[in-house]
């Protein structure tokens, strides 16, 4: 052996995995290839000049608030202003109720670290999202999965799936969902509250995209509805992040949960990385004080539903007959799924050799499945590139049916 | 219960448990009190100008390198960088062989989660630093130990347990140890290199403190001997971290190992948070290009030799018959040994009744022991807050002898 790590390394191998997505990306690196593969937010969405000052402002007139030690629950201006978001979100939470993380990631993961044990069931969205799948990955969880369809996950199978087995908590993603792009019905959020009230059901609730709705207004996080019907959160932790809204470089994230289960997560937090650097965290916060999500988020809800409505008429245009696509109202993604005897693992070499790049569903399915799908994101790529890009992803398909 | 994820909590409770040193220190946090519990840097030594021209620089000329989604093993200057400044070290690495982490803490970590499972057993120094500990807690090692004296741990000891015993790996902090600022000699570390050689013992090497000598040279790092001895990493995985020389608020730190460890460790921060902050990574490359760290260090050294300085001298003067401690060369920590009779804990409480506080030495022992000891910081208060500290100590010790 080459060195002297590798027999330790051998002996945990089976609990990490390689990501699929990961080897894939690596193809669509070409500048030629017109990818819908990413999941970055566009570049032109960052305040970049609003950060600029905030950074400046924080490091000049309080250098200890952003080159200092923290707490590892946040800084806590940054947590009060959490807390008035949460607030107007419809999430009355109290300070001890929310706590700051290197983005939402980090809280899947150290939801993941405090509550799965090797065989644990969770219960998620069948597609669900790939990061949390990945953070949880190594604590050797068993996965139940819940249909779903355009209106977002079957609350009456997940209530059938109850009656028979208890996951310790449903992960979802109802809002914009990564990968789908679909929403979970208004009725569908008070009768999942309903049946988790009912059945003691932890919910982890994923919202990093809940902001970037194109038509009509805000879905109602399922934590709102949960302190509305218990008075406080009691079922939901409610995970969010600055990632889309400001940048996702800075690595800043908030979660919202009952005070037990902060206390907990922070004290994991402790031992995995001290705190959330201070400098994002107080840039963050500087930057957010003076209402600048407000005035900030509409810009960014205009360039993508540009995007979002180029990438369906464009899909409206060139797919082949039997092709099916979500219509997503907001976040980053449309869902699609292929007409029988087309598969998105084979497509997906086919239409890399016609410069376009998407990432086929297998992965997004916790149980398997998803051969038929494919996610792509309208975000990061402009309104000209989408057009084109399916433009080829129609010629690719042809090329294969 | 109030909420229905107490019960899931509940079951993992005996993985997890407080910190005393935080209870601790809730105690010491009147202003009244002069504290030599903590472990911070002290503010006066943050390059903060520099920091605050570095940020803007980034921001305003690059953003996307500060604000977008980055490589999960470290922004790719930075990696550059951190692999020269390792050369000067002695510690040739190749890009592949370095990575940035959320602080040095995250790398204890991610080690943790990808080597450590239950049982499995880790050598560690006796004491040893309190924060890998925390960290590994959750992972349910058992801990075998090797004593120390005033030359560091007792190689010739290690040996002898090794011909009974194999740990999955050796921790050890060399130089200006945290908690008893000892150094490892020379000699010692030749022949650690050589047992661990022979005996094919990983040794993760924690460097936090090693620019911080106060005394003729940098001691050599055991990354720089392995790589002598070996022609590249073979036996050491090198941690370091810009926490003691730039800020530690940013949480910017680095690792170096062979490839494939660096590859595995990459591979599982990607499920815990993605990448470091973009805007921290870039903000400290910015500040160091241009050899910011040659200057500045000198600069911190002779705050904290006076520091040390003062804190020596105020021992040798206000200490009892029969109290011992270390006289670091570096670092941040003086190590004090009580005579018979007294019992560290029960001394907290009359120092903090005396408006001065430290550490008790017991959470630093992974398998019990240390009432007798104390750790004592001198980084972060002033030369006369040192002298007065002491002599409140010296006068809360004659209260309980």
């Amino acid at each position: 052996m080459s060195n002297v790590w590798d027999k330790y390394l051998a002996q945990h191998e089976a609990h990490f995995t390689n990501s699929i997505i990961r080897d894939l990306l690596r193809l669509t690196e070409q500048p030629s290839i017109i990818s819908f593969a990413g999941g970055l937010p566009a570049p032109e969405c960052f305040p970049a000049e609003e950060l600029t000052a905030a950074a400046e402002r924080i490091l000049v007139e309080n250098p200890l608030a952003a080159l200092q030690y923290g707490p590892t629950e946040g800084y806590r201006p940054l947590r009060t202003f959490v807390t008035e978001r949460a607030a107007q979100l419809g999430i009355n939470a109290t300070l001890d109720q929310v706590m700051i993380t290197s983005g939402s990631q980090q809280a899947l993961d150290l939801i993941g670290r405090r509550l799965i044990g090797p065989g644990d069931l969770i219960a998620v969205e069948d597609p669900t999202y790939l990061g949390a799948l990945q953070s949880w990955y190594p604590r050797l969880p068993q996965y139940v999965t819940v249909p779903m369809d355009e209106h977002g996950m079957d609350v009456a199978a997940l209530e059938q799936m109850l009656k028979r087995t208890r996951p310790t908590f449903l992960y979802i993603m109802p809002t914009f969902q990564n990968p789908t792009g679909v929403t979970l019905a208004e009725e569908r959020r008070r009768d999942l509250i309903d049946v988790a009230s009912r059945y003691e059901l932890p919910i982890i609730e994923d919202d990093p995209y809940g902001d970037l709705f194109y038509d009509g207004e805000r879905p109602r996080p399922l934590a709102a509805l949960d302190v509305e019907k218990h008075g406080k959160l009691r079922t939901v932790v409610y995970i969010s992040s600055f990632s889309k809204l400001l940048s996702p470089g800075l690595r800043v994230g908030w979660t919202a949960a009952p005070e037990s289960m902060v206390s907990r997560l922070v004290q994991v937090k402790q031992g995995v990385d001290l705190h959330t650097s201070s400098l994002t965290q107080a840039t963050v916060y500087e930057a957010c004080r003076d209402g600048l999500l407000e005035r900030h988020i509409p810009s960014i809800q205009n360039i993508y539903r540009r995007r979002r409505d180029a990438m369906l008429s464009s899909l409206a245009q060139h797919m082949p007959e039997g092709v099916r696509w979500t219509c997503p109202g907001g976040g980053m993604f449309v869902w699609l799924m292929l007409p029988p005897g087309l598969d998105a693992l084979e497509l997906f070499h086919e239409a890399i050799k016609h410069e376009v790049a998407f990432v086929p569903g297998t992965p997004f399915y916790a149980n398997g499945g998803g051969g038929h799908a494919m996610r792509l994101n309208f975000s990061l790529p402009t309104a000209e590139q989408i057009e084109e890009g399916i433009a080829r992803l129609g010629r690719s398909m042809r090329g294969k049916l």
